[in-house]
């Protein structure tokens, strides 16, 4: 292979730039950080012309320093291995690659998040997007070194900048579906609650819009079962629906995990769906439309909600200020679409 | 709140530190990185003392560029909204935590690496683990930075560190079991291929343990239906077993989301599982324990396999060489488990 082209045998250096571009190294160095000194707009030119012919890239690490920011932005979801957290780290990796940053991904609950955070700062992070609700000792840290912190969950005005889709709405119209269109009268609800720790938490606008929808149409809202947000959750709120509220006729979970195990757990104990129990339920996330019967669900704006996160980090004005979420029908609700 | 305590109201630098240890901001730094010069055990007891009582954390972006490497390990998914890939890159983010390295998230396909691939070397990674089967030229960025590369894929031994499951001993495992113990005859193959345009590339153990199982019962390997790693693949495959191969009892998916979108089909078409047809399938993703009926499938010890790519990169012998599939029995098979 002819070995006569461009390429390096050696990394590129900032100083081989500033040679053949004629100026002191600083000065490549203000053109790459685009500061803190001016450039003269030839001399930027001509910079920019020996840094594309070398095929200089500036080390992140020695730009971090420079610039105390890497680009880099931490994002902490509960659990990876949830699909909905799964899509939204997908939106959320998209969204920093459009923004040219990358995404360090971090696993944690509430309470455990401290020592993420704090390695996090450690690489100057250009900000932290949380799914996870932070224990304060968590969101101190990332104050005192005052890295911009966005969450992706409910949280209070106080918190700072927080991005949640309308889970009352969505909820709202998932059980009026049920109840308008289907004539349920008994809608169960399943919710649950990941930290029973932190009773200060504002409560899920999912429960919410449940009750509106049911205290409008004049319904009991006594069909409440709480467990796990998981699929294993839902398979125990299968088993205590049939024993507790055999009343029941239709169940809006507040998961789609939730509803897949519902799903499974009801069927292994031969109920016929949705004829038996309908069921609607809230994510949208991809893994709804292979349940059997496919799942009727409230759609999350995961892109918009992953987009407007990177942004806020970067300070760039958000595109969106409310989240709706949109519900998809399918036929584990009684519709009977294609 | 009392504020006469240590927590500082700055940054603690290392200046901070050799001040209260009285030695040289250098000496610090030889102790922080361990080297490059010497330091004697009585100093270094001394700066570490002063580390801790001032509780300072050396900024990563600093230790990147004295050391030349980053404590970031980027992992590369081809999606993570696959199950699969989610519980794998939640393994490896353990794995990660366990050796205090953090993970740089990267999706990307076989032919769009390369530009992950600069990102990432421009943060001077320890090292890349991938589950994207890399393009010459993302591997060749790769190798001229001189950074780890360890694959989570098939690979040739010219492809330096790799790490797979037993793929062929998995599938010939669960295409036995179909055989022996429930008398199937004809049983099909689902599996995908992400990469047409990589001829190259080896051929996948799970295909050749399913024509082994079946060639060793004299068995036919007519029935072979090739779609996409997908649970959409999966509902393809659906349709194509009922119109292609109307003789086949059997199906043996090369992945789980491919028989997630199986099953949906199948029972969309108002076939019984697993009484017109029996399935069993690979990955042991945590979703096959809540299909109707429960899925039969091959579990890969993904946590192992996660830890070994994770001290791969940093230079720690490896605890396995081998990875087995282990046979999961459930429903979908014909077995009837608790």
């Amino acid at each position: 292979m002819a070995s006569s082209v461009t390429r390096p045998t050696r990394d590129v250096t900032r100083d081989d730039v500033a040679r053949l571009a004629g100026v002191s190294s600083a000065v490549v160095s203000y053109v790459v950080n685009d500061g803190p000194r001016p450039v003269a707009e030839a001399t930027r030119l001509r910079v920019q012309e020996a840094i594309e012919k070398l095929g200089y890239r500036p080390n992140a690490a020695a730009r971090a320093l420079i610039t105390g920011r890497s680009d880099l932005i931490g994002l902490i979801v509960p659990d990876i291995r949830n699909p909905y957290f799964a899509a939204l780290a997908q939106a959320a990796e998209e969204a920093a690659r459009a923004r040219s940053v990358n995404l360090v991904l971090a696993q944690g609950t509430t309470g455990s998040l401290q020592p993420l955070v704090e390695s996090l700062t450690g690489h100057r992070v250009a900000g932290i997007i949380t799914a996870t609700i932070p224990e304060p000792e968590a969101v101190a840290v990332i104050v005192r070194n005052r890295i911009p912190l966005v969450r992706l969950s409910l949280a209070m005005p106080s918190d700072g900048p927080a991005i949640w889709p309308d889970y009352a709405g969505g909820a709202r119209s998932a059980v009026r579906h049920l109840v308008e269109v289907h004539g349920h009268r008994r809608v169960a609800l399943v919710i649950g609650s990941d930290h029973p720790d932190w009773p200060d938490e504002p409560s899920d606008g999912r429960e919410q819009g449940w009750r509106d929808a049911l205290e409008d149409a004049g319904l009991t809202t006594e069909h409440l079962i709480r467990v796990h947000w998981s699929a294993a959750g839902g398979r125990e709120a299968a088993h205590r629906l049939l024993a507790e509220h055999p009343a029941a006729t239709a169940v809006f979970a507040s998961s789609d995990q939730q509803a897949i195990g519902l799903i499974a757990g009801l069927q292994a104990a031969g109920t016929s769906l949705p004829d038996d129990i309908a069921i609607a339920s809230f994510d949208g996330s991809p893994d709804a439309e292979f349940t059997v019967p496919p799942l009727t669900t409230v759609d999350v704006p995961l892109a918009a909600m992953a987009a407007d996160a990177i942004g806020e980090v970067l300070g760039i004005p958000r595109t969106n200020r409310t989240y709706p979420a949109r519900l998809v029908l399918r036929r584990s609700c009684g519709c009977n679409p294609a």
